[in-house]
Order: C-alpha cells, then sequence, then structure tokens
C-alpha cells in the first residue's frame, strides 16, 4: 500500500509527539539526578530544555489544526484530536518536571538533611507510566495503555505516604520545615506526571476503542 | 441575516460552555464559603456539582468533533478547537476547586486555628479572572481578554505571599503544621485556578486575533 501525502503528515505529528516525550522523560531523568546528587548544574539544564517543549506542542497545535481544515476522514480526525491533546498532557508533564528541577535547586542551597523518602521510585513509576502510554500510542497496543491506569492509584499512595513521613520530620525538627515542603512539591508534581501519564493512556484508548472513558468513575471504588 | 444550522450549533457549544462556567464559578464561591464558614455541608455539595461539570466537558468534546467531521469553515474550525480547549480548563479548573472543598473538610475537623490569611482575597481574584475571562469569550472582546492576562501575576504573588506567612506559622507552633499544610494546598490550588483562567484568555485571544500567545516568554522578565 502506498502512503498518501495525508498519511507523511499524520506520522510526522506522531513523530513531533514522540520527539517532545523523549525530552520529557530526559528531563524526568534530570531532574531527579539533579535531586539525587545534589547537582545544581544538571537542573538548569532542565529548565532550559523545557523551551523546546513548549515549542514542539505549538507546532503540533499548529499543523493539527492545518490538517484539521482539510476535511479529515473520520479516523484521522480521532487521531488529530488525540494528538493535540497528548501534546497538551505532555507539555504540562514537562512543566512539572521544570518545577521538580527548581525545588532541587532550592534544596540544594541548604545542607544535606539527609531525608530518606520514596522520590526516586515514584520518579521511576511516572517515567514508567509516560514510557508506556507513548509505546502504546505508536505501537496501536490498547492493552498496554489500559495496564497503565491502575498504577496511578500505585503513584498516589506513595505521595500519601511520602506525605505523611515529611510531615512526621517536620514535627520531629521544624529547621526541616522549608526542606520538607519543598520534597512534598517535588512528590506532588511527580504524582500530577502520572496523571499526565494516565491521561495519555486514556487518549490512547479513545483512540484505539473510540470509548471515552475519562470520568468514568473509580476504578477501586472506596 | 438567517441563522444556518451550523451557527446553532456552535453557539449551542457556547451555551454548553456557559453552563460549566457558571457551575465552575458557583463551586468557586461555595468551596470558599465552606472554608471560612467551617460549613462542611456546602463544601460537600462542591463534590457533588463537580460530576455536572466533568459530563458537560464530555459533551463539548463529542459535539465538537462530531463538528469538525463536517469540514468547517477556516473561523468556525478555530473557535471549535477553541472551546475544546476552554471546556478542558474548566474542567481542570472545576477539579481544583474540587481540591479546595476537600481542604475544607479536612480543615473544618480540628478546632479553628485562627489562622488570618488572604485566601478569600485570592478567591475573588481568581473568580473575577474566570468571569471576565468568559466574558471575553461571550462578547468577543479581545481587549477583556489581554486585560487578564497581568492578574495572574498578582494572584501568584499573593500565593508566595501566603506560603510565607503559613511557614512562619509552622515554625511558630508546629502543632498547627498540618492545618497550615491544608491552607497551603488551598492557596496553590486557587492560583492553579487563576492559571486556568489565564489560558482561557490566551484561548480567547489567538480566537479573536488568531495569535498563539502561549509561552511567548515572561510577560515581566525578572
Amino acid at each position: 500500500m502506498a502512503y498518501s501525502h495525508h498519511d507523511l503528515e499524520l506520522s510526522n505529528l506522531k513523530e513531533k509527539l514522540l520527539r517532545m516525550a523523549t525530552l520529557v522523560e530526559t528531563n524526568l531523568t534530570q531532574a531527579t539526578e539533579a535531586l539525587i546528587q545534589r547537582d545544581d548544574a544538571l537542573a538548569r539544564s532542565v529548565r532550559d530544555n523545557d523551551d523546546a517543549i513548549d515549542f514542539l506542542e505549538k507546532e503540533v497545535d499548529e499543523q493539527a489544526i492545518v490538517l484539521l481544515s482539510k476535511a479529515p476522514l473520520a479516523r484521522d480526525l480521532r487521531f488529530i484530536i488525540v494528538a493535540m491533546k497528548i501534546g497538551h498532557d505532555l507539555e504540562r508533564a514537562g512543566d512539572e518536571v521544570t518545577g521538580v528541577a527548581k525545588q532541587a535547586l532550592k534544596i540544594n542551597q541548604q545542607p544535606d538533611a539527609h531525608i530518606h523518602i520514596d522520590i526516586p521510585r515514584m520518579s521511576s513509576m511516572a517515567l514508567k507510566m509516560l514510557q508506556d502510554a507513548l509505546d502504546a500510542f505508536v505501537t496501536g497496543n490498547a492493552a498496554q495503555a489500559h495496564a497503565v491506569l491502575p498504577r496511578d492509584e500505585e503513584v498516589d499512595l506513595t505521595h500519601k505516604q511520602v506525605q505523611r513521613v515529611l510531615i512526621s520530620y517536620m514535627l520531629e525538627a521544624p529547621a526541616n520545615i522549608s526542606h520538607c515542603l519543598a520534597l512534598l512539591q517535588v512528590s506532588k508534581r511527580l504524582e500530577r506526571i502520572a496523571d499526565h501519564a494516565t491521561n495519555i493512556a486514556e487518549e490512547v484508548i479513545y483512540l484505539l476503542e473510540g470509548k471515552d472513558i475519562r470520568h468514568a468513575g473509580p476504578q477501586n471504588p472506596q
């Protein structure tokens, strides 16, 4: 089957999203390293890379609008809409990562408080969710997208646990309060990155199955 | 000039967004009241109303996709895309409001700590930004949308000030830590509601002027 000009434009859109995703993933790894290794230079490089992510989102949007103006077929229409939504979620995830890097710079100015919490594990979980959601998008694997969804709750629970530990640190030693508040923000931002990965997985499911599963009720009713 | 079927569909989309906006605005007022008046019943009604907002967002999305599949004119295409984006921002703002109500319920369980901070003023500022951004959308007033943008920074500054005051309360009396953390989250959520109002204003400007002003660089470089 020969590729039409239109197919090429859609794959170009897909390729732009993958470049965005790679940048977000690299930034997430670097921001976490910057925090753990107390490395200011690494934290600063994250903030610079975020501009490229923002720029790509604009490009995705512009290209999508051009494609929409060409009266696409129903299947392609859905792809273009989903591409815009994924672009938006990646841009938001990128902002959260930049926020992590900013907190790392703040924390690195203070002496090491030797506070041990689950930040590196949360970061790995969020990263893996992003990677799997994007993989599912590229390969058209709905099962892989579905498998991302329940992991969001695991990240939420870890965030709540981190919160509890940090509050106990604050109560023990009020001198640690500003350090702990910065770590609380990091944890919250990682939790939000997992939310964006979940949104992307939901968008991929909508693309592949035509089902809008947002706000479909809690997965684990309590 | 007679209205076409297509015009009616666009105004139906607009009307749905206005219903969403009214719900978000009502909820924001109620969530703030619930916090100030320590009123659990009011906080709970906020959480219930949020379902209606989520449902309307889905309807906006579905209707937008049907309209996009009918090969709209360039001007209408932009309107439909912007409507989806505004719907998404209203839904996110609604989630933040629900978060405020949730924190109010948490705070109301504790004795009144008589902590006086700028939360009511922040809430009014965010509400006014939302109202003005939506007004600009309805009346097609670009100047009104532009006027929303600089107010985001005012809200950011107030949030930072609230943060500082709350940290000083925590240092003074560690017994207040969990109360102060809940108020910190409220302040952060109000700041995010102002962010969504700013996004909506930017989307209205894009609709009216065709300029994408997102990520155009800081308004007040530091």
